[in-house]
């Protein structure tokens, strides 16, 4: 046995071997479980989940399904943490690769577009999940009126940075912007899921440049890239 | 007997008196029960519907219910058309009443903001409904957008007549305006009943008067009070 050996131990050492494999294969399964689940629920709502359907697309019996979540509310809202991670990672992370200011809502508000894109032939858990659970009080309304708020607070955090670095005019309201923003991504979403207009998509861009042009700052400061505490 | 009553009979020979009652009860009753469906549907959406919960809420028998609807799609029909009637009769006929252009279209949207502060407490079906019809072809989903096309249609049109009266600069673009007024309703609908934000019914407005300032011809002409057609 070498020195090198002698002081490292093997894995087995630190964590038994069978007990580590099973740990991650149980959180393996775990994640392709909630996977499967946000998939469904973006199709059929939150409300549309249950542990019979998803053991049926999971090809695992429904005692197997169960045992990773204590209850269908625990499913529900591993469901929306990991919506709102998907969210993140597709919307406002790569936003925070854009300079602060105008860069970066911009490329915030395009990140969006592209993702309604995708939602069009699914559905939005935000959207739906409003709907379902405007009038039921619980741990999942929580949840979601939690996720929903985080990525508001993100977004009028974006319209305040184009404010401070003069992008945005100083009187420019950033609470009635992301407001009026927050307006045109569900009429995207209403006009283009329900209605099947075409043309909504060109709108909803529009209506942001319309935004954008009466906030504006004519004579603009350039604003450090720092990053962004997110969420 | 007069000469009169020789030419006008009377009421039970034009037609028998008991089924004459009977069909005014019959359709008095087919009002009662969609007039309850569409206060179930407010709050537990059209999907939520179900003749056992109607019948329990008139305290009528299950057959009693059914045998005024072919089916429950018929149902869910009727709910749509009569929530339609309430929404001309709530927002754009009052609407009518003011001169065309902009105290027309204004008076459109305070009536509809003023309808969004009711609907707080239950839930508009043409919101609720686009989530939960979205993906679901058939006689319910068409019906609800053809229900909405119908108010959307009749938004444009304001919007139009206020260009032509020269109350709207003349390269106003009305489909964007429509959108943008769309939206603004639904952010109001979302953040009041999901988030229960306060404030959202300030922005809503704010939002409107940002709209109007973006477009609005600052020499306007002033129009004739000219009935519209609707819808």
């Amino acid at each position: 046995m070498s020195f090198a050996a002698t002081l490292i131990p093997p894995p087995e050492v630190l964590e038994p071997k069978n007990s580590g494999r099973a740990l991650l294969k149980g959180q393996q399964t775990k994640q392709a479980i909630v996977q499967a689940a946000v998939s469904l629920s973006t199709r059929l709502g939150l409300e549309g989940l249950s542990i019979g359907l998803l053991a049926e697309v999971m090809q695992m019996s429904k005692s197997g399904v169960f045992a990773h979540f204590g209850s269908r509310e625990d499913l529900q809202i591993s469901v929306i943490d990991e919506y709102f991670n998907c969210f993140q990672q597709e919307i406002f992370f790569p936003a925070l690769q854009q300079s602060r200011g105008l860069p970066r809502l911009r490329a915030l508000f395009d990140n969006w577009m592209k993702r309604v894109a995708v939602e069009i032939q699914s559905g939005c858990i935000f959207i739906s999940g409003a709907v379902e659970f405007d009038d039921r009080p619980g741990p999942v309304r929580d949840a979601l009126a939690h996720a929903v708020r985080q990525w508001q607070d993100a977004l009028f955090r974006a319209v305040l940075q184009a404010k401070e670095c003069g992008h945005l005019a100083a009187q420019a309201d950033a609470a009635q912007i992301a407001f009026e923003i927050h307006g045109l991504i569900l009429a995207l979403h209403y006009e283009t899921r329900f209605l099947q207009k075409p043309g909504s998509l060109a709108q909803a861009n529009q209506g942001f440049e319309n935004i954008l042009q009466r906030n504006v700052q004519t004579q603009g400061l350039a604003c450090a890239a720092a990053p962004t505490n997110f969420p």
